[in-house]
């Protein structure tokens, strides 16, 4: 049994949203018992992660991490297009994660209890980004 | 159809565990012939890899690459709640993988010839580390 | 259904391949209206990667990155029996991806607009490329 849905997430800019919720309730909406979950974000300069769900400063970490990493407006960058955030973004997104495969088990994603599904917006400005979700199993 | 098993693997801490001999007994286990094999990680402090399975020096390496980036005690993380190794290590797992998909042939895992799965574990400490196994195919 | 099949890439060296052609073409042949799609990389020297599909800058600057943080011959790495981008080659494996899963819709694999599929070899010398498919749905 397939079944096949879309998130649609308006981000505020760089930073992450947890769409922990969300994946649940298409999970149990599917009616699928057993199986995976499948997301998949349709866009190359945000992307998906499993993180610790507990404590804010480990997502302000994670963006000082990459901050110190690959800085916006770094000169090593001719691909600046769409600004001095642009190819950072996509550097970020290759680093990370554009789909991920959740075990699905009574009607509920098999998360670790310290696990949270994370979209991480990685461009300055406010995106719309398009998530698709498929539950696949029995 | 679709098969589902957990392993349970006891860490003596930091460093890479091979798991290829577990997961191939499960595959072998599960009769499925044709098919994924997906194996997910229940946590956010440690993670798996497909890597090199032939010359230590190699885990030896990848372990010098996390650590000069990746330092334990950086100033920079503010999240020490569980010491100076805790956000390293969802650093680490964040840049590498919480769920692999690997086909499934013959009853075995299509793994090149030079490619073992490791656990790799992040914390300093010993840890349980609970993987969900799951083989779906005919 | 599962529908099983395999690319043999054929590389100049280090750099990245376009590959959503040949996986367009494997999806279509497959005949599955809806499902999933799975790439698997029989390697650790090589990855596969989902990135903007528009501007050849970008694939300069990710080769640019890359090269500053993991640079060829660097004395951390102990690794070097196939020579100084031996090791970098199975870092910059890891730090991105061995498999990929996306979503199939109306027998095409749903990218969005800039999103290609590539195999990015991280070795300097050619080499050829294993790439099990695997699609699988209704």
């Amino acid at each position: 049994m397939i079944f096949r849905d879309e998130l649609c997430i308006a981000t505020n800019g760089r930073g992450t949203y947890d769409l922990s919720g969300n994946v649940h309730q298409l999970v149990a909406a599917s009616g699928i018992e057993t199986g995976m979950c499948h997301l998949f974000i349709c866009h190359t300069s945000a992307s998906l992660m499993l993180c610790e769900n507990a404590d804010p400063e480990v997502m302000r970490d994670l963006e000082a991490f990459m901050s110190r990493y690959i800085p916006d407006g770094d000169p090593m960058f001719a691909h600046t297009a769409e600004g001095p955030d642009d190819m950072p973004a996509h550097v970020r997104s290759i680093l990370t994660h554009t789909d991920l495969t959740l075990p699905v088990s009574d009607k509920k994603c098999m998360l670790g209890t310290w696990q949270g599904i994370y979209l991480w917006e990685h461009r300055l400005a406010p995106h719309q980004r398009r998530i698709v979700v498929t539950v696949q199993g029995e």
